[in-house]
This record gives C-alpha cells, sequence and structure tokens, in this order.
C-alpha cells in the first residue's frame, strides 16, 4: 500500500476473496466475503430509513428511452453510459429499452399515477437493486458498469420540507460513515459543474482515503419541481389548487466497500470495522501436538459458544498452519485474532491479537464477552479517530489562485479555500491539477475574499484528486 | 372471487396496493405493501439458506451470448424468452449481451476459475438478484418479463452429495409454504417435458390455488455434469484426480406473492399469513365524539406499546370513517383488526376481528399480548388447514385414460393417477385438456398399473391446469 496505492487496491481486492473480475468486460462478481459486507451495510442502513419512514419498493430496470429524454439535463448528463436493449423475446423491440442508469423517470412516471391529493404526500420510497452505467475503465467496488446500489426517491408539499428531507438523508448517511464504516466524512454542497443531472441542489459526503484522495461516498439530491414538471407529477392542496410537489433523491452503492478498503487498510491488507465486518473474531486453535486436539477443540467450541453475540469464525483447518492462517484474516481484515492452545487453557487466558494496532494481550477466560465487547469497541473508534487524523492532517489551507493549483500538484490531499462558485475557473483547476471541486462543506459558513476573485467574497470549499 | 377468479386477483393485487403496471410492457412495480411481503418471505429464506451453510454473492446480469449457447437444453429452452443488449456506452456491443434468464451459465463460468481442489467443495451460493423472461401476457407477480428471485447454485464431489442438497433445499421450500405461507405444496418430481432446460431432475413444489388450480412455487435441480462439463469445471479428488462436480440449483421468486394471495384470499380480499402480513394487527380507534378523542388515543398508545413484540399499526386518519377503515384493512387482509372506543375502555376490553373466519370477540385489555400471540398463532393454523383440505377435497383419482381427460375436463383440481413416463402421450393431455404433469409426488412411491399403458406399471402422478 505504501509503494503503490492503485496495484494494492487492486490486489487486495481480489486477495481477501472481496470480489473477482467478470468475463463481461466493466462488470464485477461480488464473492460472499465482500457480500456480507455489503448485507452489513444494506442492514444498517435500511433499518435506518424505515425509522424515518421510507418504504421498500421495486420499479422495473427497463425504461423506455422516451422516459430519460423527458428531463433535459438528466439525458444530457446520462446519454454516454446508457446499456440499450434493443431486441426481447426473439423480436426488435419498436422502442428501445434503457437499463435504468438510475431511476427517476421511472419512478416519477409512476408518482404521476399515486399522488393526486396532498394528502399523499409526502411519498417517501427507496429502491435496493442493480443500476448500469457504462465504464470502460473497471476498478473492482469504484468503477464498474453494473453495481448494486440504493436509491430514495421523494415527494413533498413544499421546497422546505424537501430541503429538509435531502439534508436528513445526508446526516443518516454521514451517521452511517461515522458510526458504522468508521470513516470521517465531510458533508457539503456540490458545485454546478459536479452535481447531479436534473438536481437543483446536491450534497454528498467526501471521505479521504489512504493515498489522500477524495472519495464521494453518498449523495443526496433535491430536484426542486424538475422531474415533477417533466413528469406532471400534481396534487391538489388544502385550498384544492393544483401543485407541483418538490422532490429528492440520494444514494449510496457498493461503492462503500471500496471506501472501506481503501480508508483503512495498510501494507498487511483490510481493517475492517467491527460494526461491518462479517467475522468480528477470529478463533484459531493451537495444536502442537495430535493429542491436545481435543481438548483445545473442548475450550474453542465453549468459548464459541460464549461468544453468540458476536460474529466469530473458528479457523479449525488442518492442512495449514496458524501462521498462514494469521495472514490470511489479517489480510481479510478481521478485527479480532484469538489463539486457545495448551499454554492458554493451562492459564485459563486466552491469547487475543488487535487487527487495528497490531497489540497482542492475553485476558483471562472469565469474564472474555466483555473483554471482547470492549476492544471492539476501541478498535471501532480508534478507526474512526485514525481517520479524522488522516482527513485533518492531510488538508492544506491556501489563500490565492496560483498556491491552489501548486499545492494540489505538489501535496497530497485536500485543499480549502474560499471560492467564488465559476465554471470556468473550476475547470481551469481541473485542467491543470486533475483535482475537483469536492464541495463546499455545510459545516463552514463563513465568506471571505475568494481565491478566484480579486475582490469578491467566495465561500469556504475543498478542492482533491479523486475517485 | 367466487364469481371470477382471474378478474379478482387482477383487481385485487392493484386495490390492496400490491403492485401496478408499468408502462414497460410485461413488466410490473412491486409497490411497498406487495414489497413488504416479499421482504419477510427474503428474511425468512435468507436465513435458513445461511443455517444451511449457503452464501450469498452477486454475478453480473449481463450475460456474453457465447455462454448461454454452451449448453445445449438450456439455451433451446430460453432462446424465445431472452433480452438482449446490443448497444452500450454509445457503440455497438461486439458480442450482444444477454439479460439473465437465470445464471447458470456465468456462475459457472467464475466456479470453473474457483474451484480446483476437493477442499473448494461443497460450493454454496445463494443470489438474490432480478432476472428477465420475456412475456407478453402479463399476470401481476404471476407472469412478468422482469421478476425478482433467488437462485442457488452448488458444486459437490459426488452425485449423492448433490442429490441430498437438492432435495434439502426442495425441503425448506417446503417448510417454509407450510410454516411461513400457510400453505399445503406437494413435493415431487418433474416429468422430463417439464423439467428445467439443462438439469438431469428437476424437483418442485406444487400448491393448489383457490380456483382449484396448480401453482409451482418452488423448483430445485440435480443438475448432474451438464454445466460443469460445458464449463469444464474440475478438481483434483482426494486421489489427485480431476473429476468434474456434480451440482444444483434451485429458485423461488416474487410468484410466491401470487401464491399467498390465490391460496388464502376470498371475495373480501387478501388474508395474509401472520408470520408473512407486513401489518399483524391494524388497531382502529373508535371515536363517536371530539370528546373521546385524547382518551381513545391514549388508550390506543398504550395498547400500541404493549405490542411492540408484534407489527402493528393504528389507522388514526379523521377524513374516513371507521367503516371504510375495517373495508380496506380487511381487502388487504391484515390478520386481526382491533377496535378501541369509549365503551372498550370503559369494560376495560379490545374488541378483536379475525381475518381469516370473521369472527369478532372482546377480550380483556390485562392479557393482551398472550391473547394476540394466541390469535395469531391461530389464525396461521387455520389458514394452514384450510388450505391443507382445499388441496385433499380437490384431488380426484382415476384408473384410466379417458377417465383422465374427462375429470381434467370436467371438475376443476388436481387428478392423480399411475402414469408411465411418456412425453407423447403427456403432450396428448395437454392438448386434450391443457393441464399438464405437475409432478410425481416423492411422498408416494407406490407403483401400479399405468394409465397410459395395456400392460406396464407406472408411478403416482398429479395432473392439473396450472398458473
Amino acid at each position: 500500500m505504501s509503494e503503490d496505492f492503485n496495484q494494492w487496491y487492486t490486489e487486495i481486492v481480489q486477495l481477501a476473496d472481496l470480489a473477482d473480475y467478470s468475463p463481461v468486460k466493466g462488470t464485477m462478481v461480488i464473492k460472499p466475503y465482500g457480500y456480507a459486507i455489503w448485507e452489513n451495510i444494506q442492514s444498517y442502513l435500511d433499518k435506518r430509513f424505515k425509522e424515518t419512514g421510507h418504504k421498500n419498493a421495486y420499479f422495473p430496470m427497463f425504461i423506455p428511452k422516451s422516459f430519460i429524454e423527458k428531463e433535459a439535463e438528466h439525458v444530457e448528463g446520462f446519454s454516454p453510459e446508457l446499456a440499450t436493449v434493443t431486441h426481447a423475446g426473439g423480436k426488435e423491440l419498436e422502442e428501445p429499452l434503457i437499463v435504468r442508469p438510475t431511476s427517476e423517470t421511472i419512478i416519477n412516471h409512476m408518482f404521476a399515477k399515486w399522488i393526486s391529493s396532498h394528502r399523499d404526500l409526502p411519498m417517501l420510497i427507496n429502491q435496493w437493486s442493480n443500476v448500469v452505467r457504462w465504464e470502460m475503465r473497471t476498478r473492482l467496488f469504484l468503477r464498474t458498469s453494473e453495481f448494486l446500489w440504493q436509491e430514495g426517491h421523494t415527494a413533498h408539499a413544499t421546497i422546505d420540507e424537501a430541503k429538509e428531507e435531502a439534508l436528513q438523508m445526508l446526516d443518516i448517511y454521514e451517521e452511517f460513515a461515522k458510526q458504522a464504516a468508521a470513516v470521517s466524512v465531510i458533508k457539503g454542497t456540490k458545485s454546478d459543474i459536479e452535481k447531479f443531472a436534473g438536481a437543483t441542489t446536491t450534497y454528498s459526503i467526501e471521505a479521504m482515503m489512504n493515498d489522500m484522495k477524495a472519495l464521494q461516498a453518498g449523495t443526496s439530491h433535491e430536484l426542486g419541481q424538475n422531474f415533477s414538471k417533466a413528469f406532471d407529477i400534481t396534487f391538489s392542496d388544502e385550498n384544492n389548487e393544483l401543485q407541483h410537489p418538490y422532490q429528492t433523491s440520494w444514494g449510496v452503492s457498493t461503492r462503500l466497500v471500496g471506501m472501506i478498503i481503501m480508508a483503512h487498510g495498510d501494507d498487511k491488507g483490510l481493517k475492517l470495522p467491527p460494526k461491518l465486518a462479517p467475522h468480528q473474531i477470529v478463533i484459531v486453535p493451537i495444536i502442537p501436538n495430535d493429542k491436545d486436539k481435543d481438548s483445545v477443540m473442548k475450550v474453542v467450541n465453549l468459548l464459541n459458544d460464549s461468544l453468540s453475540e458476536f460474529r466469530v469464525i473458528i479457523d479449525d483447518r488442518s492442512e495449514v498452519s496458524p501462521g498462514f492462517k494469521f495472514n490470511e484474516w489479517e489480510q481479510k481484515g478481521v478485527p479480532l485474532r484469538v489463539e486457545v492452545g495448551p499454554k492458554d487453557i493451562e492459564k485459563n487466558t486466552i491469547l487475543v491479537s488487535r487487527r487495528d494496532d497490531e497489540s497482542k494481550n492475553s485476558y483471562p477466560m472469565d469474564d472474555v464477552q466483555n473483554t471482547i465487547k470492549t476492544l471492539l469497541d476501541e478498535i471501532q473508534d480508534n478507526l474512526y479517530k485514525n481517520s479524522e487524523n488522516t482527513l485533518k492532517e492531510n488538508t492544506t489551507h491556501v489563500e490565492s489562485f496560483s498556491e491552489l493549483i501548486e499545492v494540489l500538484n505538489s501535496k497530497k490531499g485536500f485543499v480549502s479555500c474560499f471560492w467564488k462558485e465559476n465554471k470556468e475557473d473550476e475547470l481551469k483547476i481541473k485542467e491543470e491539477t486533475s483535482a475537483t471541486l469536492r464541495c463546499y462543506p455545510l459545516e463552514n459558513t463563513d465568506s471571505e475574499k475568494a481565491v478566484n476573485s480579486d475582490s469578491e467574497n467566495g465561500n469556504f470549499a475543498i478542492f482533491s484528486k479523486a475517485y
């Protein structure tokens, strides 16, 4: 990792059994270990979506081409990435079907049918599904032609409610990043260039990876009335007047798995946050002699029983050595390794190794549940603190346009400045540094002299190279 | 329902807010209430799959055309139903991509890469996904061009292990049907005509709907070495010799929602089994006068709190009458309705109506958790018993070929007979009655004189019209 981050990423995804390349260019196979992380992500978020009143539904993945074309910015944004079904059931189709790159159009077509009164609002829908955005350069989890995601779609009576909803979902994404993925993120507003095709405002959470590049980890959009007008969604308000609702959409994808890999990993492999790790603990029995086998396995099984509240795996393979197992589980990022051998049994202790800080300590067997719980909590916290420090320590503030370019070209990390929204200047930065305006952070509302203006003030902004 | 079953089905699916037609011919939208049933189905089955050692993974939905063509029977079976992507990313593709109708081919391509030793076996994978089989005649949940399902794919060292796996998964489907969906099913083997394209043996569970037609509710296939040979999957056995593994695949789909509707519904609407119902209980506050509102709602909220182990919805809409609500929730099949009004509060009771048998009784408020639990269990049992009785009472045994045709043409329901496997005879039955050989039930292994042979014995078989 410390030598060649990209190569490390590509290798570790495969070595840790997270994913594999598929024979179809641009697509990937998510292997069981990688999929289990995604299931834990889903489980956390799905619960939060439901707690905030959203309901899951499912819409067809084939979208009539004419639908995509209804919202002008939307079709322009997605056209280069679309996959098209032209033949089905042995015939050429009259109208080609687009494989959804996102479902705004088909969902809003249905909303037009379902919404008629203010009593139908807010309409709060989420979908877990696959989507397709054609890619030639594949990067497992980060950039693939097909990926898995969730997309929320909502309709509200007022613009304020829609804004509140978009920000609420952004908060949930931030909470997930912090509390489950142990990744520090910056919540912010996207510039006009970077916003979603069809949105009035796009919010995102931006995380810093271990190579100091940015990763956009989730987005939440205010759509205004763009889609409700394009799809003629109307409701009669309390005065019986017809109105177009205000809408939002928001999503995160399997790219979050990529974030977890790149935010926490090291030269040895993954470091998974306990809250999302498929296995929180691996127990490795140490059996120096065959005669010890029964007694060790007996203790291992008792230990496993007493840790039933955690996700435990016992690695009792006989064809590989303990050292081989240690390496493998370190590579796979299991937060805690517990060794149990005859000496440990004699002392009534277990030997516990932490993946995060590589510390190794003996603990009494008697209080094992509390010990494990405490250690897992500490690891979760420690990973988050490291992520927070990485972000802080690798963010530079600059005061001028030339300094902005210079720092982006010479130094890894985020660069902050005050910026006057300006498309031309932003493209110039991209051209000269390949960095982009990641966001205008919500937490900093100061307005000071902009680096790209002689006299005008700008808003606090973050620039960085990004995935 | 009693007058026109098909019409009833089409209407109730929409009236109960389960699903809607989509603008793309042949596809459907699964609305939140229908999707919540599917989530409960998923949750039950996913747990059982994991308990039996299977792991979830995700494979690309686009399959190279050449893959589909590798297994001769497989391509023949699916060709008429395929949807093809010819253009993507603004270009015509060199090789068209098929949208998966099922994933045997892509998964087995990957298995060939992942399996090399007997230590890699058994490989036990499941996928939750969408699939596409082009349909012109849509029936919501039962026959749509795109549907949601799970598909298990496994590889084993021996033919016996593969058979055991296929039967184990069939048992899990049966257990689900009985214990969760409250539907009586027959486990059996498919005839050669009806088996899966590429399988050596197909097992299914067959259920009887309330119009006495059959519905194939789940299938489990032994694939033999058909795919492992076509995709060159090999493993070195314990003697270090290269072998092709034996395989299985098995699946159930959103058609199970259709099964639940048609197995339990009546003229008033759905009857959902408590184990799968999105709402097990609806509480309807009865507020004769505005002055009662606070006191009634206080009790309703307390009641709701004390029923937190159940899935409860409070219908406190003020714009519709209690009678309107009663109809709506009956239509939606909620197992229990609880009314709370000033009179009930005075007597410290609740008024509970069962959807299954339409009984209505008062119960003391004090023991409400046990009361509700008992009632829900009774409803679950009662629905299953009704399903079992329907199946028993509408199955006729026949002794001759002419009688088989006559009964299939004159009477609703299943017809059993002893049948000598014979493609020509089976097609003749289909032509003359539109019924098909549903299965050779596993529980009846008798062999008696076949209705389609002058002298030879046959196996016990079930014929029926089917969805």
